[in-house]
């Protein structure tokens, strides 16, 4: 990836906003700026944050724990390390770096970082200045070289979806087929996954976020496995819902229903439709075929460094889709006490239409 | 768990600062007052929060994805549903509530996450108090319901250790080793990894915090496992180092000089010492061995609900620990190039000394 142009694109943002540097704290922002791989469990445990000034080279600020590896995988930034914290860092570096005025992530600084940082700066000449989405702009459209990145994720993704599907047994517990899942993307390579996979089996397939429980898979009734990867950074996820056994009408008839929401999603995808349209023509399917309560949650979402990321595809969502974006479509109908249906695939949005990256249609189509 | 008591401890104190309620934004904090077992994957994607006013009962307050889950897990809350946001909720449901003064935890609200509930807010006569570590402070204090479940914990996480030990051959890679450990977690019935296992080989063991790599692991090398996990909310966190094969005399050198400076740190952890006093008493061990620059972390850290929380054992801790804490002591020598020793365990802090909740001693003493 070219980082050297992401930070020159982003400096050129920084002289247009009179800003002389900007603190980048969100780990996937920082990724996509650095390739540092690290990854943070908790926005209270970060691992680093870059120092971007508007012209000059860019400072990568981590701690003992991440000096090696800050080193190994960064070498277009200045690795610094922090032994007493990073505010305190801070009010060193900035006055030597000339800085005056620094932006950093609103929406992504704790309120009382951000209050501390501003009590420690306030013995130096540092304004500080809340900024939102400035990288997350920046990433949302993926250029060639992301777009690989991705397509290569989803088939990885799609490839251990096909190995372990013809293990699943009923009797297996869900937690054994996460594990399953979990095993064969580790081994096939990918970084981790992208979000903890959910399989869902019968009635827990209504809880969209279900997490895997020893309850067995149950034969003739619904699964939903939604699974994703990260690979080289990007992110994949798909969900597919199917039947161990014989599906009865009433799935039969919901599976196709929620199929049609998503092959109308699919196809209302390009660019400059917005996300509420792309939603609306997905979710008036399952609205006219009397389901539309049973449909709480967004049609989708972006996908990237981050599993979910701009642009929104939602029933608020005024943005426009453009050419490069990558986004999920997964309708989803969802009953307490029978179960839930929800298809998911992620697609490129085009001038014209989208390109569908998900090649396998095992279970779309009943 | 009693979430009631737990309840009535917060309101007497939210009395005393004279607030009508507290937003509860932080998960284990959330989990410690309702037990609602929801994971929030990151801090913008919430699957709950708590509403808590001074006197009567509290809300749970989520959105569509998690109604069900909130519903089965939660009974002495009021579970409510935001449709359009939480924000969008607050400002209707606090004026009915009779809230003027609403506490918030600072230090886990997003920077623009407060600025949008102050824009919010403005139709209304609530007033937003930023507080830190409220309901930490509580949770810092095990309770014996609590020291049970933590010794549960350490337990299963232990005899993972002891399934999985046997079966670690030279030439497997760590994704392999940590894997296993992994499948064999869950498998046992935990709920996750209380973090990202770490299976470090020779050389790769000089970085603390390593992710686990197709490196095979290499006969008469160091190997070091750092492992912990999640069983009924409570975490385990447990560091082993040991050479598959003979170890050579600089092993054994830098072994004996780590496991010297975990026993003089458990040695000094009693009730009333510091944070500091504790780190210190380790560190001297392994500063007058000539290896000082090479301990570049903390002694030690609080586990609980989450694997690192209050209190800090490490060299600027001046808090003074108390009986019923529970904290690691993990003391390591990390040497690039070459390796890193780390031997961890977890202790509860009593009157006049504490108790080592590791039963295991396997490869402490070589």
């Amino acid at each position: 990836m070219d980082y050297i142009a992401r930070i020159k694109k982003l400096q050129q943002r920084l002289k247009r906003r009179k800003l002389d540097a900007m603190l980048i704290t969100q780990p996937h922002n920082r990724r996509y700026l650095s390739g540092f791989r690290a990854v943070d469990h908790d926005i209270s445990e970060s691992s680093g944050v870059l120092l971007i000034p508007a012209s000059g080279k860019g400072l990568l600020l981590t701690d003992f724990r991440y000096q090696l590896q800050a080193e190994q995988e960064v070498s277009h930034l200045t690795v610094e390390i922090y032994t007493r914290g990073l505010s305190q860092l801070l009010t060193t570096l900035l006055p030597q770096l000339g800085v005056h005025s620094l932006g950093y992530e609103s929406h992504y600084m704790l309120h009382s970082g951000v209050q501390q940082l501003t009590k420690d700066l306030q013995k130096t000449s540092v304004q500080l200045i809340p900024l939102l989405d400035i990288i997350e702009k920046m990433r949302c459209i993926k250029d060639a070289e992301e777009i690989a990145a991705i397509r290569k994720s989803v088939r990885l993704n799609e490839q251990v979806f096909q190995e372990v599907y013809p293990k699943i047994k009923p009797g297996m517990s869900e937690i054994q087929v996460a594990l399953l899942i979990g095993q064969l993307m580790r081994e096939y390579g990918a970084e981790r996954p992208s979000f903890d996979t959910i399989v869902a089996s019968a009635e827990n397939g209504a809880l969209p976020h279900a997490e895997p429980s020893h309850t067995p898979v149950t034969a003739n009734r619904s699964l939903t496995i939604d699974m994703g990867l990260v690979l080289d950074g990007y992110c994949s996820d798909m969900t597919r819902t199917f039947v161990p056994g014989t599906p009865d009408a009433t799935y039969k008839k919901i599976h196709r229903i929620v199929r049609q929401a998503q092959l109308a999603g699919i196809a209302a995808v390009r660019a400059g439709m917005t996300g509420q349209e792309v939603d609306h023509a997905a979710r008036k399917i399952i609205d006219a075929a009397g389901y539309g309560q049973y449909f709480g949650h967004s049609l989708g979402h972006g996908v990237g460094l981050a599993v979910h990321e701009a642009p929104r595809v939602a029933p608020r969502a005024s943005q426009k889709l453009r050419e490069g974006m990558i986004v999920t479509v997964e309708p989803g109908i969802y009953i307490p006490g029978w179960g839930g249906i929800r298809l998911e695939n992620m697609v490129v949005v085009k001038k014209d239409g989208c390109e569908n990256l998900n090649s396998d249609t095992t279970f779309l189509d009943i």
